[in-house]
């Protein structure tokens, strides 16, 4: 990991930031590949929605810049984390006049998934961790993401690449790391996120091209039963960009055997073409 | 703020820390009066529970002659933050054998509250940020306090000490940094935790005292209608104690005018008398 906080090389950040006490931020990742950041813009526009909704002022015009400074790879991923910056003990933030957000980059190397998740589909677990509900947090890749950790540190078992989550109702509302998304009867479904979970960029561009791609499109709350009937199903996040889901628990997904079903098939072409789209990345 | 990180003198952490990442962590608060650490033992039994609910294994047999070592005042505040440690990026936290986590103590001065506060009471508003509901956090002092945050940047009028917070269901759970007690009929009511919220140290000794003193106490789930009917009410915390409350939004508490309750006068001087029992306190 090589970082920048605040435009410096550093490895180190100040201990009264409040991202430390109180996860008191945002962060995105985003994919470095073949030399590009992949959707940069819907990052950035997603990072600037979350601080207005924490009250931060982000010095957003800064990072791209900071972006190709610190990075010396092709391939990667870029983690960024903007929190509202020090303040001293409690809750209560520093005026928005008063308060200087902390700017943290940091570069990554890829993580090494088997091919075959993306090639071949993933099997998938439930996590007994809930996730928390609260519509004034939900949607936001904010730094509070203790149920993450702890929904995580269920499994071991590296077979297993994903685990769901539920919220206290029972409604299933994500992946630990990814966004879910299941085929019925050729409509396309994923849960809404106005109470619990992340709203990722992978997921946006999904719905997007499902719209372009005339695919009915459903977002609301499922049960477990409503994705155990699924013909197809699969998971998003930046990283990784679309897998499909072979297994949940022990139960195979679809009634016609393994193998990436038609319109997942379709939307991950879509997506790939996607990325490579004027507009959707910008050059390391 | 002086502060120490596994023992070493410094004002910065590894941008590596989950504490950063995720608020993968938990921390407490602690008052130091007249040179005593007030109620260390029941903060170091809160502190290992809550990291055996996250799987973290503490150095906590460190802590005391670290906060000794450290502290250089006779009133202050003493914040201790455990973390998981140093990891790589990714949710999934290192094995409990091979995670090292962080130990942070800060010494801070003692927040310049106006004496009115204890002798005559607070003005309370209520919050719009709900609590998050989550069985899996609730009751412990984690990291993860964005909800806290949100939920005291909502007013900066001086003259309201503390908001209570509401969950998504309308349940009231506590204030943004206290606990919340009333007084009904003679009975002591507190909101059940179970769910959401920060389980208090002050909390937990007002509800040994009241059964000490025959005190009857319900712990449920409270409408704000409930606590609008109190007789009496207060807020508790490490650092404030106890203050009583004499006013919600614009109404006032109690059929019986201003000043402090007949069973909150009780519980704060038999709250008083704890502080100074043996065994309740460590010296600095």
């Amino acid at each position: 990991m090589s970082a920048l906080i605040n435009g410096a090389a550093t490895d180190q950040l100040f201990l009264s930031d409040r991202a430390i006490h109180y996860g008191d931020g945002l962060f995105e990742t985003i994919a470095i590949r073949a030399g590009r950041l992949e959707f940069w813009q819907r990052h950035m526009r997603r990072l600037n929605r979350g601080c207005e909704r924490l009250g931060i002022t982000p010095n957003s015009e800064l990072l791209l810049s900071e972006a190709r400074h610190l990075i010396n790879t092709e391939d990667g991923v870029l983690k960024i984390i903007i929190s509202r910056g020090e303040g001293g003990r409690g809750y209560r933030p520093p005026s928005m006049e008063e308060s200087r957000p902390t700017r943290i980059l940091a570069c990554y190397s890829r993580p090494g998934y088997p091919a075959e998740n993306s090639e071949q589909g993933i099997a998938l677990r439930y996590c007994t961790t809930p996730t928390s509900l609260n519509p004034a947090l939900a949607g936001m890749k904010h730094l509070n993401r203790l149920e993450q950790v702890l929904a995580r540190a269920e499994w071991s078992d590296p077979a297993i690449a994903e685990g769901l989550m539920f919220d206290r109702d029972g409604h299933v509302i994500e992946g630990t790391m990814s966004n879910l998304f299941f085929v019925c009867d050729g409509t396309l479904h994923t849960p809404d996120l106005s109470n619990s979970g992340v709203a990722g960029i992978i997921r946006e561009v999904i719905l997007e091209l499902a719209t372009d791609m005339n695919i009915p499109v459903q977002c609301r709350y499922y049960a477990c039963q409503d994705i155990e009937r699924a013909d197809e199903l699969f998971v998003t996040n930046s990283v990784i960009g679309l897998w499909p889901v072979r297994q949940i628990q022990a139960r195979q997904v679809g009634a016609h055997g393994w193998g990436i079903g038609a319109v997942t098939q379709q939307l991950l072409t879509a997506l790939d073409g996607k990325r490579q789209q004027k507009g959707e990345y910008e050059s390391v």
